[in-house]
């Protein structure tokens, strides 16, 4: 393996046993001893990698922003209401499922230290960006405004993914399906047309590939 | 002062002073000796009220849970809708204002300990209860089930909480009234009768007060 793409792919290994310790255990507590190892790396390949441990979350952070970035992203050639469940459906499942991006989020909200990318926010921006192309393209309802259709979007998800650190199954498609089923019909312009929306998730099909080699799983 | 009240007393400045320490640094960073030293009372005397730093954070967590029941119930004279948007600005309210609500959710949710409590789920409970005397009372539209109503609205409240760490204004009454705004008129089996619900908070009228002496400032 070339030099360049071993380093690559020890990095990433350490950015996922880090967020495998942020989720489990918080900033604070996650030890870089624990992290090094669990990523089947040198304590010293850890440093040469990253300063200290804040720069590790740092890092779990930004690949979080990422895969959140990519996997909310929809064509344009999706009706905004749609691709507006589909992303909620998105991050839903990454956070049911990516450690990274449970973990980036939990950092984002960790009181032991702060947080530059802020990814609740982020969520947040991207649901309006939707949002408006909805109200701009008529098919949010003129009865609600966009700002208000956006804060109950974004917080909804945020808080699914609260009341899940005690039950994952708050995490789940049925549980999203249910909230678009009980808002799609207020939001929508046409009620025949949000009948035809879909509040399931849709059939995951791959996305845009990641452009380096990703580590998704330390294999233990 | 008698014994016993300037007992209770400590206890509740150790509380008070435990949750600013926990909401400000997160569980594990949170040090006894700051706690104390805030609250203006000796190591010793803390160690005579809590055996250790989880015993505070459970004393927090209490606490916050009593506050938070108290601040949602409402009589059963109020109309079970206006009783449920009442209850979610009671508690944004709080989240707001009152640091032993703030971090006793935040502790919940705090990687570095368990928690017991679960202060996000005791809020969906009293959620689905009114949401559930709607139903009964026939205010709860038909068409919406009682608990997809009751998931989206314990959520909303979490969300907006997730998204006021880095901005407060999220918890600000404004943004809740808009989400009712946005609810309210899907939910209500009467369109009419919903247009007379407030979306506002109530004007605080003090509610029945603590049993006992409560701590509410620290007075620095």
């Amino acid at each position: 393996m070339p030099k360049q793409e071993r380093a690559v792919r020890t990095r990433g290994r350490l950015v996922l046993s880090a967020a495998e310790a942020f989720d489990r255990q918080g900033f604070a507590v996650a030890s870089l001893t624990v992290i090094s190892r669990n990523a089947g790396v040198s304590n010293g390949a850890l440093h040469f990698h990253f300063e200290n441990k804040e720069a590790l979350a740092a890092a779990v952070e930004a690949e979080a922003a990422e895969r959140v970035r990519r996997a909310v992203g929809t064509p344009d050639s999706v009706p905004a209401l749609q691709a507006l469940a589909d992303a909620a459906h998105a991050l839903t499942r990454q956070l049911r499922e990516d450690v990274v991006v449970r973990a980036g989020f939990r950092l984002g909200g960790d009181a032991s230290r702060g947080s530059a990318i802020g990814l609740p926010q982020q969520w947040h921006r991207s649901v309006v960006r939707l949002v408006e192309r909805a109200h701009a393209d008529g098919s949010l309802s003129r009865a609600v405004p966009p700002s208000d259709t956006a804060a109950t979007v974004a917080a909804a998800v945020l808080g699914f993914a609260a009341l899940a650190r005690s039950d994952p199954g708050w995490l789940s498609s049925g549980t999203l399906a249910g909230f678009w089923r009980l808002l799609l019909p207020r939001i929508a312009a046409d009620p025949v047309e949000s009948g035809r929306l879909d509040c399931e998730p849709a059939e995951f099909t791959g996305g845009p590939g990641p452009a380096s080699p990703v580590v998704t799983s330390l294999g233990r």
